[in-house]
C-alpha cells in the first residue's frame, strides 16, 4: 500500500490491522478477501513497522485463509501447534440374524478386490465421533442406527502428508434394515453372515481386520465393554462436550 | 518471473514445476525457499498456463510450506481433508501412598488460581499417545513412568481456530519419585494425597475435573478397565501401529 502524506506533513503508512494475542504476539485476521499483491505490500509494510525483518512462518491454512506467525519473545514459542490428526470412524452394525452390515468401496486400497469391509469414514470438522459414525452408515447404506459404544481405536502416522489418523471402531444398533447404497463411493453393500465375513482371507491375515472381527465377537457373544459418550459441561464456558469412558465399570 | 524471449523468437514463460497427482490434479512442491514476490509471479503465470483463471484454495500449511489445491474434475473433490484435531494427554500418576502427582501451571486458564491438576500436554506430530503421556510427565516433573492404560477421552470443539481437541486420560505407574519441576511452564509440582486433590472446589464442580477424580478412584479401588495399546502390523506396509482396546475383556 502506498505511503500517504497526511495533512500535518507526517508520513502515514497503511498497515494490517493487528491485535495483541495472549501469547505475546500479534494476530492479523483478514475479514475480507484482499488482492494478493495488495496483501503482500501491506504485510511487508506491517512487518517492517513491527521492527521485524523476516521470520514469519506459515502456521496453518484453511480453504479461504492462511495464518502466518512470527514469534517475537525470546522464550520458546507457546503458539498452539497446528492440528496433527484426522479422525475417522468404522462402524460395526449387526442385525439379530448375526449378519454384519458390509460394503465394497469404489476407490481406495481395497478397490476391485472383492473384499467386504465395515462402513468407514472421516469425522467432519466440529463433529462428534458418535454422530459421525451414525452419519457415515446412513450415507453409505441408508441404514438408520443408534450409537452404542466405542470398542477400540487405532493411531496411524503419516497417513496424508505428515499427518496422523485416529480411527475409532464403533458399534451401533440398526433401526432400519433396507439397504440403499450410495452410488458415488460404494460398489456394493449387504447384510453378510458374520462367519462369512470373518472367513475372508484378509480378516485372517491383516492385523486390523483380525482385531475388528475378534472384538466384534467378544462384544456380541461375551462381555466386552467399550467406552460410552457422556455429556459434560465445563465451568469455563457453556459448550456441551462428550467424555467417552467405561460407564459399566464406573457405576459398579 | 519475467518472460524470456528464446533464441527462436518464441516467448518462453517460466512456470512452477508441477506433477500430476492421483486425484486428477497437479501438485506443486517447493523444495527450496523462494522470494514471495517471485513465487506470486510464477504462480500467476502457471495458473494462467493451466488454463485456470482462479479457484485455487489453500489446503494446509506447515511452518515451511503452503499447499494450494485446485480441483479440476467436475465430480466432487476427493482430496483428503485437512487435519481437524489436536491430540492431548492427561496423566494420572499415583504412588503407593495414594498420593497423586499434580502440578500448577504458569500459564493458561488456571494460572494463579492455586489449583492443582494432573500433568497434561499436546501429542507431537507422529508421536504415539502412550509415548506422549510418558514424555509429558517426565518433562513437567522429571518423574519416570510406565504407561498402563487409557481410561477415558474427551472431544472438545473450536479449541483453537476452528479445530478440535481430543484428549486422552491415561494412567501411568511411577518408576521414580523425586520431583524436579520444569521451570518454563510449571509453577509448582508435588505428590498430593488423593483426598486433598479431590476436595478442591474445582474438582467438585467442574465436569472434567469431577470425572478425572471419579475415574481415578474407580481404577485404583475397583475394577475399572480402560484401553491398552497393542502393536499391530498392516499387510499394506511395514509400519507398526497401535490399536487401543479393552484387552481384559477380549481375553476373557
Amino acid at each position: 500500500m502506498d505511503q500517504v502524506v497526511a495533512e500535518n506533513g507526517v508520513q502515514q503508512v497503511e498497515l494490517l490491522f493487528a491485535v495483541n494475542d495472549d501469547h505475546g504476539g500479534v494476530i492479523v485476521e483478514m475479514k475480507e478477501p484482499m488482492d494478493s499483491k495488495a496483501f503482500l505490500s501491506l504485510l511487508r509494510a506491517s512487518i517492517s513497522q513491527w521492527k521485524q525483518q523476516e521470520g514469519f512462518r506459515y502456521h496453518h491454512a484453511e480453504p479461504h485463509y492462511l495464518m502466518l506467525v512470527y514469534w517475537i519473545p525470546e522464550a520458546a514459542s507457546t503458539v498452539p501447534a497446528n492440528a496433527t490428526h484426522r479422525v475417522g470412524v468404522g462402524a460395526i452394525v449387526m442385525n439379530d440374524k448375526r449378519e454384519l452390515l458390509v460394503v465394497q468401496e469404489k476407490s481406495g486400497r481395497l478397490q476391485g478386490k472383492g473384499i467386504w469391509k465395515i462402513p468407514t469414514g472421516v469425522v467432519d470438522e466440529g463433529e462428534d465421533i458418535f454422530a459421525a459414525a451414525v452419519r457415515e452408515v446412513k450415507e453409505e447404506t441408508n441404514i438408520d442406527t443408534e450409537f452404542v459404544e466405542i470398542l477400540a481405536f487405532r493411531q496411524f502416522h503419516k497417513v496424508f502428508f505428515e499427518k496422523s489418523d485416529l480411527s475409532f471402531l464403533c458399534i451401533l444398533s440398526p433401526l432400519s434394515f433396507d439397504i440403499q447404497k450410495q452410488e458415488l463411493e460404494i460398489e456394493a453393500a449387504q447384510w453378510m453372515p458374520f462367519e462369512e465375513y470373518a472367513a475372508q482371507p484378509i480378516t485372517q491375515k491383516h492385523g486390523l481386520f483380525k482385531y475388528i472381527s475378534e472384538i466384534c465377537l467378544a462384544k456380541v457373544d461375551r462381555e466386552y465393554v467399550g467406552f460410552s459418550p457422556l455429556p459434560m459441561t465445563s465451568s469455563f464456558d457453556d459448550q456441551v462436550t462428550y467424555i467417552y469412558l467405561n460407564n459399566h465399570d464406573l457405576n459398579q
